[in-house]
């Protein structure tokens, strides 16, 4: 059989698919949320400048200025591939970067360095931009509904496995492969695709993110050249489900048409600690609103969460920036205090050994409920003045509002990006993306940023 | 837990091992058969430098004069990273490099070019790069010993794979990293190694040989910076193992002492086709050998083998030089003809319907038996003077006659470079190798192919 050939399967349906559809079929609303999703991937990217991690790449694979690619936050630059591996570490290096139930990882970063590198070095347009971010989300979605918590229970990180593949899909259609050329770059990405979640809590964890974007680049970039793969690599016996998902179920073997594309399902974090806190800081911000009180009001606080918060963020005294990521009752305190949950700088030993949140995190208790969802979380608080007040949220579900979630992107955006760029540059930046569908060059991101 | 700070178990103990084992403890044979690896590797590297794959990876990856690395057969340079993928890709573009039982693949076309490239950039020494190969093939040994029957059972090609913790171990020696960053490199290597068997029979199967070479590169070389990984990362809990080989036995918590090393059984190809049909040529030539016969004596052969060899060396009417690879009759005829089968040029259309050959095939049987080893084969030819004459042969026992391997490489090497490079660059390429552990770098290497 040759392996090159096969016409049929879930691989060259994708392919078909990803280099044919038009932006009618994309739909506008995509569009937008694209720009959302390119907006929050700069900002942690450009807040992730100075991380160590970032600059061990950049020392390493970073060039001199006549190389085709910018980095972001970065004035060098670099090869195309290398740009999208230095820009794509640097973008999951904070974890505040967005996530895709679907595909049970974070779609942006593995799929904006790689299009965004490969763009620039094409001139391709920041319509061509959105779209191929689009197309990349659609795919690492179809393919992470289908195995994706297979893939997370033997361990592997989808966001370096299946981001591999959204990479690949977005620069083949900015590169105008054909669907044959495209079913090839899917297989190329399908056996370079990888990433082990034991490797949480270490630097490798980010690097999963810029390899998938760098891996992406080359299938498609190789396969524009004639460089052949199997060609059902993600479905096939053996190939990608099967070896990172035994047990999950078949690839279908067409490409279903659906309403609403997947990037319209992105879930941003507005807050810099752990995604499982998120709930509860929304359900008091939501009291504290509602009722217009604020931390002098606390008599004592209950959260109800899911089982999973457990040994995650529960860190009941924490002492040190990184600990308050995990410590939900602290959060909750910095919640009601109006505290700059999204800022970095928050996240200190100051924050969380200040005597006002040490008394409050005391009155603060923490009980998992048995709920269906894992991401929901309720809190009952009880006021000086005898009140008792209740919200519920739950962040895991997808904006309905567009404009509030842009207002609330630049408002995360700027608390992170403004200490590193300044104002000026920041405004400038945060207009480009609004325009992104407009712009003939992808340039005048990175020229806001200098 | 930090998963950087782990500090007992297998990757830490390969890493005390790669970081300060000396050259007494590996032992003067071990040098030989990495002089002997090199030999070869550069042999059927050379002989591949106009395969469409590598000319397409050179096009995308290779550049200017003043870049460290040089590529084996190509007056283009190339950074260091992209050096190993690029001559490592060609290393297994023909499928004749050598071959490791214990690791289920191909040892040394990843490790050789990464630790070509880094040798070369670190002004490393001869002696420097045969000790790194030799430590590169042990790890791959070890490793797969413990999970590569079960990864190439469930679909992984071990050469990308367990390859990349090959040449991450060769290039952190060469770096002179102490135990604890090895062990990060080794982390580094483990959740980077891909490779899909699916892949068998496209451009995507030397690819894994190029990645696996350049990814145990930047493995070395980011740890080497201080960059973290799980420092557990091969034998823990969803580590490379148990992704990989969810049914395989646990990994050793110690680095045992063995007399003799894993370099020390490489196994070599002398014919440039599928490996199954190694034995049978070595058998028939046997024969001819100690009876003094030539195919003009053939009445009729039967050539017994294990069933492995079904369905992919029994193509019984070869039209095409790469069917001439998978057809152990016209391959025993040839054998019996005295054709060079280590030559590339044999393999052609020509070869293939030669009436002398498609009518001793017709005389030459092909049947399968029980049997404990599915490297073996046994002829039995009958001659037209009426004489019965057996022999049994198996390629997959290392050589014991060193000086005899070295002879048999030479020719292999003269067969398919030679064709490319003439033979007074040959000679003094052949001269290099064999006096590579006394030179202080290894630009000599690449000085004689100019």
């Amino acid at each position: 059989m040759d392996k090159t050939a096969d016409s049929t399967g879930f691989t060259r349906a994708l392919a078909g698919w990803i280099s044919s559809v038009d932006d009618a079929a994309l739909g506008a609303p995509a569009f937008a949320w694209a720009r959302h999703a390119m907006l929050d991937w700069i900002a942690v990217t450009v807040a992730a400048a100075r991380e160590p991690l970032v600059e061990m790449l950049v020392a390493e694979y970073a060039g001199s200025r006549d190389l085709p690619c910018a980095l972001v936050g970065s004035p060098l630059r670099a090869d195309v591939a290398q740009a999208a591996l230095i820009n794509g570490a640097a973008g999951h290096a904070l974890d505040f970067d967005d996530v895709a139930s679907a595909m049970h990882g974070h779609p942006t970063v593995p799929v904006a360095p790689a299009a965004l590198a490969v763009a620039q070095a094409a001139g391709a347009s920041g319509k061509d931009l959105l779209r191929a971010l689009t197309l990349g989300h659609e795919v690492e979605s179809r393919v992470g509904e289908v195995v994706g918590a297979e893939q997370y229970r033997l361990g592997l990180h989808p966001t370096g496995t299946t981001g591999t593949l959204g990479a690949a899909a977005a620069c083949a259609r900015l590169g105008g492969l054909d669907p044959e050329r495209t079913a090839h770059a899917l297989g190329l990405a399908a056996t370079q695709a990888a990433g082990l979640k034991c490797m949480f809590g270490t630097m490798a964890k980010p690097l999963h993110a810029g390899k998938a974007a760098m891996n992406g680049v080359m299938a498609a970039r190789l396969a524009a050249r004639g460089f052949t793969a199997n060609a059902s690599g993600i479905e096939c016996e053996q190939g990608f489900g099967r070896t990172q998902a035994p047990a999950a179920p078949a690839f279908p073997a067409t490409f279903e048409r659906r309403a609403g594309m997947a990037i319209e399902r992105t879930l941003f974090k507005f807050h810099a600690s752990c995604y499982l806190t998120h709930s509860t800081i929304e359900a008091v911000r939501q009291v504290c609103r509602e009722h217009r009180i604020d931390l002098d009001a606390l008599e004592s606080m209950t959260i109800s969460v899911s089982g999973p918060h457990r040994g995650v963020c529960d860190i009941a005294n924490p002492q040190t920036g990184l600990e308050i990521k995990f410590a939900i009752q602290h959060l909750a305190a910095l919640a009601m205090d109006g505290a700059p949950t999204a800022s970095l700088a928050l996240y200190s030993p100051e924050t969380a050994l200040a005597p006002r949140y040490v008394r409050a995190r005391q009155r603060i208790a923490l009980q998992v409920v048995p709920g269906p969802d894992r991401n929901a979380a309720t809190v009952e608080i009880l006021t000086r003045d005898g009140r008792t007040l209740r919200a519920q949220a739950n962040v895991a579900v997808p904006a309905a509002d567009l404009a509030m979630q842009w207002r609330r992107l630049v408002d995360k955006a700027q608390a992170i990006v403004v200490p590193r760029i300044g104002a000026a540059k920041f405004a400038k930046l945060v207009s480009v993306v609004d325009t992104l569908d407009r712009l003939p060059s992808v340039d005048p991101l990175f020229e806001a940023m200098q």
